[in-house]
């Protein structure tokens, strides 16, 4: 074990950034391909469990199956915490039921939990049957797994009040080994949060001292329907380590630990990325093809419909155009120009709702902000454009008329770009969500109206 | 002390979410804005380190200055962690020297190096010849701040390996407080890491149990020069609580924790998310108008350049779209349908480089799919875009163009969004650095290209 372990690190910590690692892993599933199911196993158990669980990943359901019957519980219970939620999808339902049981009974109650909630109803019931740890199980599996409830973690060190420091250790030595080794929690006889010690604290306090005498009171808190990106907020804002988890009855029941929530906070940021661009649920760009086209069709289905409506006002405008078809030239300027500002917007909007730093001062603070800012740059912007229109085509009055659209998309990005999201997170969508999609169209419509419409004023001068 | 916690949990695990805390804020703000500084003091006083920090943040130089003279240095370090490094870059230079290093010797040494980094040279000296743990802070500050040893806590818990369970703890007893409570590191007499061990583990061991006997092995370990970002994907995805920190001769320096890397991860991703947009440098909604557009306006000039290519391409085809104006209607769906398909897909790419899921086989395996990807909704949508136009302007011919265009452009999307982001990180760029720009850029005037051009093809049948 220990050889292995110091093996594995001086591959690994370099195999992560430049591939070594994941040559290894490739080598795996080529034996896999040809049937050299023996080696491959020996070869699987050589890598890390985090290298084992990507391998497991990339393999079809058929090689899987062949290969997790070759691997005993304990490895399997040693890469188990290293699949993707999305991995865990496929390959939990393809491990035996008895081995699958085996290998949960040595992980943590968060990761049991995990597993079951991918299972198929009536292989919950049949794990649980012979899983000796059900009894922490089963209570997560009753909270949403996206609330603190589903993600704590239930293995604890908790005691009363009452006991001195010597006493404490004692009965700490005697239970089992818990998930969160550096803090003892202080609860009542009703199991009510009175508050924690650090169990450095308790080691070296005089051995008489009682618990009550030295505990921290209670910091911030959370309840088990929180959501957990509420959670994570709080965690940061307070800057903790981890945060207890209460129930209706500020009853202690888990802890929710910086590093599940780290996990979360980079799902929650990769989620915003994506739907910024339109594209929701798991995405990878390693899901099959007809899986990725069946999760952005939908979405550049709505971006076509968006599209056509600026197609529209272009289209509202076609005797101008047919006069003076110079003026298409300006039509990807404004809207690239205006696309891009708002879409600037949106993004520092979108990440200061997800990081907490947005509230309605916030709105109040920062929307006559960004209106002095769209005037400032549609100002230079439309002067700039303004004078290479009227340079360009040799006629002042179309530098007027893209010049002046210039200005007025400007201001239409700074002011959709901060309310698409806002109006989003009102109505209790997510504000991320396809915000992309409605902020070029805002800028689309509104720029290519301002151009096409000031032009057909202007017509006589410009044709 | 108790109860001002009670009371901050009670107000402040919601004031994160609904704004509750933040009107205690504007309250002091107000109060200081009025001259009653005694009072602002007092509220602040009352308000938790982290409320505490925002009012500072939020406040100008000159107001700082005053209500900085009105707090202790206690309340000063138990505020300072809370700031942003880039609020730190405002707040730590405005409060009186001898306050600053009273303060930093009441926090950690890696909050202490944070510090420094932003006060001008002078006075970093001054603070480091007064401050008691000078001799931690120093070594921190020869690292980049970036990097893992400019990151880590130094004040750790390391003993050798021939003393026994009952020897550590009383040591242990006998040290300064560290930082990571929940391990000890064993090192050689040289100061190598052989080992590390839960103090759990040593509290409950039988006392004369030697520690050399009961340590781990070592796993994963960073070294002083490494990216913080290389670092952060190290421990996750070995799914560890802590990194070991060595120098160039395997002595142990330092621990980088989950906590530390917590928050890079959310300023990775606010960075990537911020650079997909052409936002570059620390960026917030709130920042002064003219900061603002200082940061902005650069990569908008560089949009509207790019924007000029594409409005080239359309130049080049005046005399075509002279004859049809009602081509004109297709720009804005052949420009809008591209570029949202190309930034969903360097989403995709530049997410998976963040979280280290790239590499070269992920290329091999992920360009051929993107291909397919690209064909097969090319095909779909130029279809109905085909349809539509044939309907729409009653022209077969006019269909084609369209159509073809639109699979031209669906392929463009998804191959240039592919590549932009791998080749920005071949040439050492950061592979989000304003690859909407670009991508976009890319499918407007490929897009516009095929389309105008096979209109032109056949303007015969079109016009």
């Amino acid at each position: 074990m220990a050889e292995r372990q110091l093996s594995r690190h001086a591959r690994s910590s370099h195999g992560v950034i430049d591939g070594e690692t994941s040559d290894a892993i490739w080598d795996v599933i080529a034996r896999v391909d040809s049937g050299e199911l023996a080696t491959a196993a020996v070869l699987l158990h050589n890598l890390h469990p985090a290298d084992q669980a990507d391998t497991l990943a990339l393999l079809n359901g058929v090689e899987r199956r062949r290969l997790l019957d070759r691997i005993d519980s304990h490895t399997l219970a040693e890469l188990l915490p290293f699949l993707t939620p999305e991995e865990l999808e496929h390959v939990a339902p393809d491990v035996a039921l008895p081995q699958l049981t085996a290998a949960l009974d040595q992980t943590t109650a968060q990761l049991g939990a995990d597993v079951l909630h991918v299972l198929p109803e009536g292989d919950v019931e049949l794990v649980l049957d012979q899983l000796p740890k059900a009894g922490l199980v089963e209570p997560l599996l009753a909270h949403d797994d996206e609330s603190a409830g589903g993600i704590m973690a239930p293995e604890l060190m908790v005691l009363g009040p009452h006991l001195s420091a010597e006493q404490a250790l004692t009965m700490l030595r005697a239970a089992a080994i818990p998930t969160v080794r550096d803090t003892v929690y202080i609860v009542d006889t009703e199991g009510v949060l009175l508050g924690s010690i650090g169990l450095h604290s308790i080691v070296f306090a005089p051995p008489l001292t009682a618990l009550r005498d030295m505990m921290e009171p209670i910091g911030p808190t959370v309840t088990t329907d929180m959501d957990q990106e509420e959670a994570l907020l709080i965690l940061q804002r307070f800057g903790l380590h981890s945060l207890p988890v209460l129930d209706d009855e500020q009853r202690l029941v888990g802890v929710a630990t910086a590093d599940d929530l780290l996990e979360i906070a980079q799902q929650e940021a990769t989620e915003d990325m994506y739907r910024l661009v339109g594209l929701v649920d798991d995405q990878a760009l390693t899901a099959p093809v007809v899986t990725a086209l069946r999760r952005r069709i939908p979405w550049l289905l709505l971006n076509l419909s968006t599209a056509f409506a600026a197609a529209a006002v272009v289209a509202a405008f076609e005797s101008t155009l047919a006069r003076v078809a110079a003026l298409a030239i300006f039509l990807p300027i404004i809207a690239g120009q205006g696309g891009n500002a708002g879409m600037q917007v949106t993004t520092l909007a979108v990440r200061a709702m997800a990081l907490g730093e947005f509230d309605r001062h916030f709105t109040r603070l920062v929307l006559p902000r960004e209106l002095m800012i769209g005037i400032v740059s549609g100002l230079s912007f439309g002067l700039l454009v303004g004078a290479v229109g009227w340079l360009w085509q040799d006629n002042p009055w179309l530098g007027v008329a893209v010049g002046v659209a210039m200005l007025g998309t400007m201001i239409t990005a700074g002011l959709f770009g901060l309310l698409i999201p806002t109006v989003l997170r009102k109505v209790g969508a997510d504000p991320a969500l396809a915000a992309s999609i409605f902020v070029t169209t805002a800028t689309d419509m509104l720029g290519f109206l301002f151009f096409l419409g000031l032009a057909a004023l202007l017509i006589e001068r410009i044709a």
